[in-house]
């Protein structure tokens, strides 16, 4: 089953490219890896915003972080010119904004990592770090960067 | 105009390399791609510390940042052999020393994307991530590291 | 000296590759890069939990981190194949769990980088980021990601 076809029967649409910003962009191809900018939680636009360990439950921040998969399959849909050329998924920073007592980044950071899986089959095997952070921009409860092998 | 040329028009002075420290080197060159080691804030040679949110205003740490990016510039001119075999900044990861409820890391970094943009033209349009940290070695009040692609 | 022989000479066994976990892998080679999963500080198997500036000094953070290095060299022997095809480290990212006010994240990061430049000599010299994080899964101490380049 084709990546497409697959995104098909989960129910997803992938999003649009994300507009361009000012002082940088979503994502930088070089060589055969495509770097993506950290990308923040948004539902309906919205920012999902909160920290994990107060305000969201680990359920939630997971929910959150399977979102912001999705929005970087976009990305990387984009910046590939198909995602049907991603080779590989090759690793993943995911930085949970949290209290410093909250030690379930990993549980969070699953969300994201198994719509990779999902959708992706064997090529979205990825490496990972997840951690706590201070903060992260808008307040977002969750961020998440995303390097690519593609062909 | 050249790197070199912007960089005098817009009256920046490219710092010496920066000295080989013990335990680790300020850029690793692997292929065309040089991975440059978190720089921190200094002014003068002194570290520019604090709390974003609590002891520097977002001004000041876009400031910083701006700062940084100077520096890393000094570094990469140093491994790539010179800045003007630098094709493309590929990525920025932006640390910002903040309370737990500063929620304007992006806007910090932009001092560093801002000044790559302005120095490096097309070739300074990169891939980001920023977020806030609950410390930073030295109490400096930014830190970032970059990867560049060279010829 | 060989780095088997180096490991042998420092009473270093190297641990057995980590398990592969439901969500995520290990390490992905990517061309002739490798990239590393976050490895979180063990001992005798349990996490070696606690906060910098809290509830560890400087010098016991030091020691967890020259033991997630040691950690990192066995997934990257499995991953590589040998540990003797590594050609270089190419860059740590250094994510210490502390209190807002621990500025020594440096410091507990230099016990991963000197294991590196004793087992592996010249091959050792990375470019490293290190920083304080509001936490780490399962409340590890530390938290240490790697990139290196193989042959």
């Amino acid at each position: 089953m084709s990546v497409h076809a697959k995104l098909a029967a989960l129910g997803i649409a992938l999003p649009r490219a994300t507009a361009p910003v000012a002082a940088f962009v979503p994502a930088v191809r070089t060589g055969n890896l495509i770097f993506v900018s950290g990308h923040i939680a948004r539902r309906d636009g919205a920012v999902v915003a909160g920290k994990l360990g107060a305000d969201l439950t680990t359920a939630q921040g997971r929910d959150a972080a399977r979102g912001i998969a999705v929005d970087l399959l976009g990305t990387l849909h984009a910046a590939a010119g198909d995602l049907d050329r991603v080779e590989r998924i090759v690793k993943l920073l995911v930085l949970v904004n949290c209290t410093p007592d909250f030690t379930e980044a990993h549980l969070v950071a699953n969300g994201a990592s198994e719509l990779l899986n999902e959708v992706l089959g064997p090529a979205g095997a990825h490496a990972r770090s997840a951690f706590g952070v201070a903060q992260v921009p808008l307040g977002s409860c969750v961020e998440i960067e995303l390097v690519a092998q593609v062909r």
